[in-house]
């Protein structure tokens, strides 16, 4: 009998599997914390996301940052995908995935004149600048390059995306873009500094947004700035939508189709004759990813239960980061009734928290549980914090688990300070 | 004409300097983001606490977590100081620095079975005990081992530190420790496990606490607790009062003096006739840090300027995490007018804030600026967050900096996926 948490996540008869493979036996082979990928998860979500816009040239450019390991990487590069970049670690890492320059854009609010010159010399596709100061620092490194750089501005449409503080981006006072008001003026500066051409447009109005209707007033916004500028005779070739739609962290919860996004957006981006940007990264990566947890202890104390777990706020920042919600499930199924409780790690911080006031099965010392929804700013956000080597990262192909990065050592804790 | 921020930070005729050497010359010969600490500084912050307390037997246990590199721990290390540690990573550090495997005290309440033996093999001073699981599982890894271990339980005296409520620990609900009603029969359970032996008793109330009368009040709790456990015939030798005493983040205000916490704890302690541990971290190394970073961009917009640094939240996290103050001065000093702004890293997140809305000298893109008692809770605390390497660290040794941690190079973000 399965049981479908996520696509590809599954309890048979009771027994978690992650693409075929038992999760307790991924526990014991590559110990604990471990994070988790599913190769065909990793399929499912960037072809439900990617499919949902064929009828339109584009390109879906994967947010590195979300899940940067480069096997992850290559398995999206396989797929088609491009790579959404904000520094030059980030290009470094899509071009070892194989992925092609040519689907590389490259936002980000501080880029240094190094990582402006790394990526023109990889011949990337543009750079989304986000201020006026970098399209000078942009011209200048690209003439001492004697190499024309493809920019795009990152505009800011002002709308409200009903979601984290920390994770709205669209939004005035925020660090991010220009605003709709400043943008001609500096596209028609753009045009005449002879080391740029500007052949795009971007926006990205935040995360974890789960109503598509925010995304229309964006892309109206937006739409009707490259009216404009192609009036001017501003050429705008890519209409790059960021990424943003969210995902659903309760399995519970049906996830809202990448094509309700694609209804917002599709009939604007055909009718203004572009070619279409997508910048998906939890979207694809979030569900398609676990991490994998040991109980070390179980404490009890006046009507409160805590189990702490082997992997702790440095090994996943978002529950202590953001208050983020994430679904915990044990490897293997209970019937047992349920019990509330707080899910620890071992760092000693009051703040360590992976779960608080949780509704869980009874659970024993030494059981795996599943900590879900980590596939997406679980790993690339890790820390040694505590002097706790960061975990190991697994993925499972059809039934076979692959190491795709080593658990770090001890030595490797004090490796750069000697 | 020399202007002190913090003991061996200083202004020499308008020049930033840390113990001698220029803060400009740092981040030009090592570049930006640079942690730098200075040895005089922490043999300053570490003499001002350990002498508050020099009437009685003591161990100051500098705590590992706030700044663990090595070469930091050497210098402790030379001054008499020990280690408290809260995971195997940590002890192999303070291993690494010479102390004292005598002088290591090991915390956090989830010890897995392979740091128990660690620490064991290596003899290290006690075990402060979190929960009743754990109690077993030392003494089972100590029955393998052949070896008993010394044992403290971590009680929470339950008082309010009036702090954050991510970095106070010892109030009920929180994870830590055992409570003061169940201690007496946990430490009667001890005595007849026969690889255990308790030999002393902990408390840790919280970080940053500035009301010195709060640490009073728990150790007059753990005292009396003590004295029904010497009744009982179980001696405790050793009285561990954690850390906790808070810095002064803004220079313009005194730091809280180490004696005040000493004439809080040392007469209780001298009565019982045990000796004292002490772990404080942030207290030594907290103001013995800056982070220096360059301006990159400079960015305005409708009266918000924005100043976009090379440091981010991965490379300091403490204000995107706790929304800390840490504050920032230029390595330049400035008399122009000030001017509101927001002092932002270049990682693409809206909390990426290392300070908002600070009154600030008019700063120019290129300049330096020093993120300001960067010593505790920052390296340890860094990630490779939106995969940028993480910085360097250098120690200024009587004007002469000497690299303690090489920079990340990109390369290293991926080594271990090969």
């Amino acid at each position: 009998m399965v049981e479908e948490i996520y696509p590809h996540i599954y309890y048979q008869n009771g027994i978690l599997e992650i693409e075929g493979v038992k999760a307790e036996k991924l526990a014991e082979e590559f110990g604990t914390p471990l994070y988790v990928y599913s190769r065909k998860a990793l399929e499912y979500w960037f072809s439900e996301f990617d499919g949902a816009f064929k009828e339109l040239p584009h390109i879906t450019c994967f947010a590195v940052k979300s899940c940067s390991n480069v096997h992850v990487l290559k398995v999206l590069k396989e797929l088609g995908a491009g790579a959404d970049t904000v520094s030059v670690g980030e290009i470094f890492r899509a071009l070892n995935a194989g992925i092609d320059p040519k689907k590389i854009v490259f936002a980000g609010v501080g880029k240094r004149p190094d990582e402006i010159e790394y990526a023109l010399e990889k011949g990337i596709l543009m750079f989304n600048v986000e201020s006026e100061s970098e399209l000078y620092t942009i011209n200048r490194v690209a003439e001492n390059l004697g190499k024309v750089a493809p920019i795009a501005f990152r505009v800011n449409p002002e709308v409200d995306p009903k979601t984290h503080p920390y994770i709205s981006t669209g939004l005035k006072e925020s660090k991010f873009g220009v605003t709709l008001e400043e943008a001609v003026d500096l596209y028609r500066k753009a045009r005449e500094l002879k080391w740029l051409n500007p052949i795009g447009i971007h926006f990205h109005i935040g995360s974890q947004i789960t109503e598509p209707s925010v995304f229309k007033e964006a892309a109206v916004k937006v739409a009707n700035l490259v009216k404009e500028l192609h009036s001017l005779g501003i050429e705008i070739e890519f209409f790059d939508a960021g990424g943003g739609l969210g995902i659903n962290y309760n399995p519970a919860e049906p996830p809202i189709p990448a094509t309700e996004l694609a209804k917002q957006i599709v009939p604007i981006v055909k009718e203004l004759g572009c070619k279409l940007i997508l910048e998906p990264g939890r979207r694809i990566s979030g569900n398609a990813g676990v991490l994998l947890t040991r109980i070390i202890y179980k404490k009890e104390r006046e009507n409160k239960l805590f189990y702490i777990v082997d992997a702790g706020m440095n090994d996943l920042a978002r529950p202590s980061l953001y208050g983020a919600y994430h679904h915990i499930i044990p490897a293997t199924l209970k019937v047992s009734p349920t019990k509330t409780a707080d899910v620890v790690g071992p760092i000693c911080e009051t703040g360590d928290i992976l779960a608080k006031d949780r509704e869980l099965p009874l659970l024993e010392e030494g059981e795996i549980i599943a900590i879900l929804s980590a596939g997406a700013y679980g790993f690339t956000m890790a820390s040694n914090y505590n002097s706790r080597p960061r975990p190991a990262e697994v993925l499972v192909e059809n039934g076979k688990p692959r190491l795709i990065r080593q658990r770090e050592t001890l030595a490797d804790l004090i490796a750069r300070e000697f």
